[in-house]
């Protein structure tokens, strides 16, 4: 949403932009607008934390090399329903899309299939990736461990990270069902974390911690244990240290072709009728209405694609000065 | 935990008595036999609420017709990977542990397979089938929608089921990762529900009740919409007239080869490495130590083995009182 705090974006613009950024800083072009289009995905939805906001972050572990410009990425395994990819240090977003481009493509022939990706770096919207097996009438499945952030139940260790979990299915005339979350309570991206963070559910076992606490380490451990990568306390604190750290985070993709099942018309068609049921049920006192996971998302890219793309007037001043940096210009306005 | 409400039970004579009192009431004997291990495992693992507590219903429901006690199940699709199995309003375990079985035996060739099944009734726990993954190298997974008893976020009306998903990872000398989780708050088994329960993470966004809430709806999908069973409002509601409905119940099973990503050993090595470092981490003050999930429960099958499974004193009684309604024998003590 537009607001006093932020001013609108042109997509176009900003993803010319953040393109131009990473090649200045050596990524290879192709790789680089992989970058761009899925941080600008992340603002696109709304969740700034994940959006260009990281690019200066990027960047600068580009130029520092702590993360590879130009990797020399490795299919180390591979069977016609499962790969592990060796990202080799390089950016997240293009190791990502790479191996769920490749999970979609071995999913066509064997109707379902996983891939895990290990030494890689942030990936952005977990979402994304899910949301790419959407047009193929597959159900697609997203998943990354990331920077220590969060204490187990008991614990009061930082262990495990945000570990988001994506499942995107598609629908008929509604728009898909996209639930991607964290595994643990929100933190705040790039900042020094002091404390530990907690899972879903919170403190203890009441409202469910130990679920929470069980889906970050299931993460950890379909990504990274899965895929041969740096799991557990092997993975690095989530601190302002990470910077210039190797990112050392593993990825997990899945992909299910829904005619395997049942045909796509009469599964899209009952998948519109679960949908608008939820969203036509009665609301508790106080609430509007009760919603679906990806609706308002989806309703904030529809809004984008009309307004521009919100971004928050420090984030654009952020964006500003990085464009100082790498002498680039900056108009990315509609 | 023996304690002074409970009394030990053999493992043995209770699978011996379950299978009787099934057989009595029509099923014919293997699956009878099935749905006693699956009801004695539960509460081997300590989970009173899906185990022999449910042995009255399941035979008064035969008996009343409301489960058919010899169902024609049928495969009504079957590709290498996924399959979806009628369960023809049969017991849930037979079914269940037939897709599970059959999911295994598909991933054995595939190296990932899925399976879904409509028109079942209550399985049992969803780790007993996901755990049967674990002697074949493999990653399980269970899943089953269930009698609504929970609101979703921001509503009001009974929506979603206890909708648990289950995950089983095996490891090497370490006992294997079971997480086996509802995706709602605990409601009391067996009892009329009057008010709506909460989802994982509670009411509202605060501790994450949308994700939740979202991953209940998740499993409702990935069971029903995709068997093409009975989902969202259809499913029956949670009351005490559960006992003469059929159930319109629907599961869903995976298998996931770990050898289609990495060697098997080097894996379970990793895996174990993974649980210890977390059962090592420094416990918060007031608790002796960080848990894994499934450590609990492996923990209670261990004491069950030498102590015998302990049934509380008012299930006990019922179990009693069903011997004499069969006029079977009842001798269930070691």
């Amino acid at each position: 949403v537009i607001d006093a705090d932020s001013r609108a974006a042109s997509e176009e613009k900003l993803i010319r932009f953040a393109t131009a950024a990473l090649a200045r800083a050596g990524v290879p072009v192709a790789d680089a607008a992989t970058v761009a289009r899925v941080l600008v995905a992340a603002d696109s939805r709304g969740i700034e934390a994940h959006g260009c906001a990281r690019l200066p972050s990027y960047v600068r572990r580009v130029r520092s090399g702590a993360i590879a410009a130009k990797p020399s990425a490795t299919v180390v395994r591979a069977t016609p329903s499962s790969f592990v990819l060796d990202a080799g240090n390089g950016l997240g977003p293009p190791a990502a899309r790479r191996a769920m481009d490749e999970t979609i493509s071995r999913a066509r022939g064997a109707g379902v299939a996983f891939g895990a990706v290990s030494n890689s770096n942030h990936f952005g919207i977990a979402g994304y990736y899910a949301m790419l097996a959407l047009e193929h009438d597959m159900i697609g499945i997203a998943a990354t461990n990331a920077p220590r952030t969060t204490a187990p139940t008991f614990g009061t260790e930082r262990a495990i990270g945000a570990n988001p979990w994506a499942y995107a299915v598609p629908a008929g005339t509604e728009p898909p069902f996209v639930l991607d979350f964290a595994t643990s309570q929100t933190v705040s991206a790039g900042r020094t974390i002091d404390e530990a963070a907690l899972p879903l559910g919170g403190l203890g076992t009441d409202n469910g911690g130990h679920k929470g606490y069980g889906l970050g380490l299931l993460v950890d451990v379909m990504c990274a244990v899965l895929a041969g990568g740096a799991f557990g306390f092997v993975v690095p604190a989530a601190t302002d240290a990470r910077d210039t750290e190797a990112g050392a985070i593993s990825h997990f993709f899945g992909a299910i072709r829904i005619d395997g099942f049942r045909d796509v018309a009469g599964f899209k068609a009952d998948m519109d009728r679960e949908l608008r049921a939820f969203k036509e049920s009665e609301p508790a006192p106080g609430f509007a209405r009760v919603y679906v996971a990806g609706e308002v998302e989806h309703e904030r890219v529809l809004a984008a694609r009309t307004h521009g793309i919100p971004l928050r007037a420090t984030i654009w001043s952020e964006l500003a000065t990085l464009a100082r940096e790498l002498d680039l210009p900056f108009a990315i306005a509609p």
